[in-house]
């Protein structure tokens, strides 16, 4: 256990010296703060003087997600999160994460200068600056969607994508499906990536045919829709599974617009579940993502590795939504 | 919520015959007593009628793994598992599972029976009984180290394989090591498959020659040692991984007598840190699978599913654990 005097001695000043500047004294200044706290995460120095009854804090680190609204994606995982940790006594912090915050401080400093025992960190993607220090941090911190692999310190907690694609084409395969084809944003991401190969992994699976030009991926939806949509309707794919429901819903538009009728001509399916897919027409079948679970399961991550259990990886059951944008496959799409 | 009236209705029978039979009753007969049983399992009914201040009743179900004594692989789990439940207010009993009772009774109806509310279950392979059960059984249920796809009420967990393997390659590499084989058990189990993938997964990774002659995998150890070992020795491979340490004891044995020191002419690495691989001449680099947090984890999964959030995975972070079983490359191991 790190004391105030070991990080005194590494520095060579005084325990006083230390406590002050742990603490924010205005006397201290802010460059030898930032020393101390540095020296004080190296050195696994991780609580801080806390008042007694004062409750421990987590905090919920958030970017490239909407969560302040109920139709938000975020809104209900943080409610999760939030259902689990508050009745267990912590106060929880939203913090919008922004590029210069990451830029200007490290992830362990930043936790131990403000007091927070763990995080849950949502829409970070690989080229966030803190994503590399999650490769070697101290302070327990659970991520959505992303995966580090070797630090006992960081888990992954995700709905389990292989299994969402192994409910999506076989659900499709059991309606009479044969050539079925796949629409994805690029694969920049880890999720695309991770959801791709499940998607080709089902497919094998269920001995369907597995060809890559069945399949499209485009940074941009409308661009997936006119560079991809059109061949693979020309192939004679039946379904399609997409990366996401944004990309089912554009794709069930333009289908519309050519003239083929879902899901008469052709099936679709989306993932993730968000709000959108029960109102639009026909409502879009797709693979739920239960986000009051994922934050909860976000929750018994973050517990497990404050209590020295080292969750690595924590992935929910997906579950197949029926509703009509998928239906039985006629022999051919052509129109 | 199925009610004793709904399973009377389902049989033709009265409401009190329902209650004696799902008590046991000695005046309803036995095969009575069956066929209300597997109405009432069928019918979604889990909750027998229970004594006031009666603890809810979890258990273990153990096969093919020893569990009795401090050095068995079992114990740990089984441990860490009653330390996590106990204190939460459960019962934990461990039921040593044979074939005869997997056949004459199925795993939701024992479950019923007995009045537990949940199991975590050890040891089972494809071949049991109840794994086809657990494909659509009702009662939570947490397996160690088997998965089953699409059933929200089953949850998997294990050590990170990838992770593990990901770790005793790069270790081999840091170690200067090019040339790399891969000894294992038969891929008949699960277990033994994602080990065997999740090696080559780590090889490619590390840009290392992936290449099928370099492994070799046999049911028995010591046809293994026979068929396999000399020719991977041939081959110039200067490291071994292997799928679990009692074929890296074997492996070390069997280089010795052939003449080769290990680390100096062969480094060899195994999986799972028995109790055996601290005292072995010399002592075995191994992947550690920290069997008190597998239990804990197990509890987390059970927890999870009696509380509605459904996991489906949980994965530990794996822990290399370097001894002297292997040391820096020489350029080749050729005697």
């Amino acid at each position: 256990m790190t004391t105030l005097q070991d990080i005194a001695n590494a520095l060579g000043i005084s325990k006083g010296t230390v406590s002050k500047a742990l603490n924010g004294a205005s006397d201290i200044s802010e460059s030898l703060q930032k020393q101390v706290l540095e020296t004080a995460v190296a050195l696994g120095y991780t609580k801080l003087r806390r008042q007694k009854n004062e409750k421990k804090k987590l905090c919920i680190l958030i970017e490239n997600m909407e969560y302040k609204e109920e139709l938000h994606f975020g809104y209900e995982v943080i409610l999760g999160f939030r259902q689990m940790a508050e009745p267990a006594g912590f106060q929880v912090d939203i913090i919008d994460v922004t590029e210069e915050l990451q830029r200007s401080i490290s992830y362990d400093v930043f936790m131990l200068q403000n007091d927070y025992v763990g995080a849950f960190v949502l829409g970070f993607t690989p080229k966030d600056a803190w994503m590399e220090d999650f490769k070697t941090s101290h302070t327990p911190a659970v991520l959505y969607d992303n995966y580090i692999c070797g630090n006992p310190n960081i888990s992954y907690v995700a709905i389990d994508n292989q299994e969402g694609m192994d409910l999506a084409v076989s659900h499709l395969k059991e309606l009479g499906h044969q050539k079925i084809g796949y629409l994805s944003h690029d694969l920049k991401s880890q999720i695309m990536q991770v959801r791709y190969h499940a998607f080709f992994d089902a497919i094998e699976k269920y001995k369907l045919t597995a060809d890559e030009t069945y399949t499209g991926c485009s940074y941009y939806i409308t661009q997936c829709m006119q560079d991809h949509l059109p061949r693979l309707l020309n192939l004679g794919i039946t379904g399609i599974v997409c990366s996401h429901d944004l990309i089912a819903n554009a794709c069930m538009v333009q289908c519309q617009q050519l003239g083929y009728k879902v899901p008469d001509d052709i099936s679709i399916i989306g993932f993730d579940d968000l709000p959108i897919c029960a109102y639009t027409t026909p409502p879009i079948t797709t693979i739920r993502q239960e986000r009051i679970q994922l934050g909860k399961s976000g929750y018994y991550a973050l517990d497990s590795l404050m209590n020295q259990v080292s969750i690595g990886t924590i992935l929910l059951h997906a579950k197949l939504m029926v509703r009509q944008s998928t239906g039985i496959a006629t022999t051919t799409n052509q129109l």
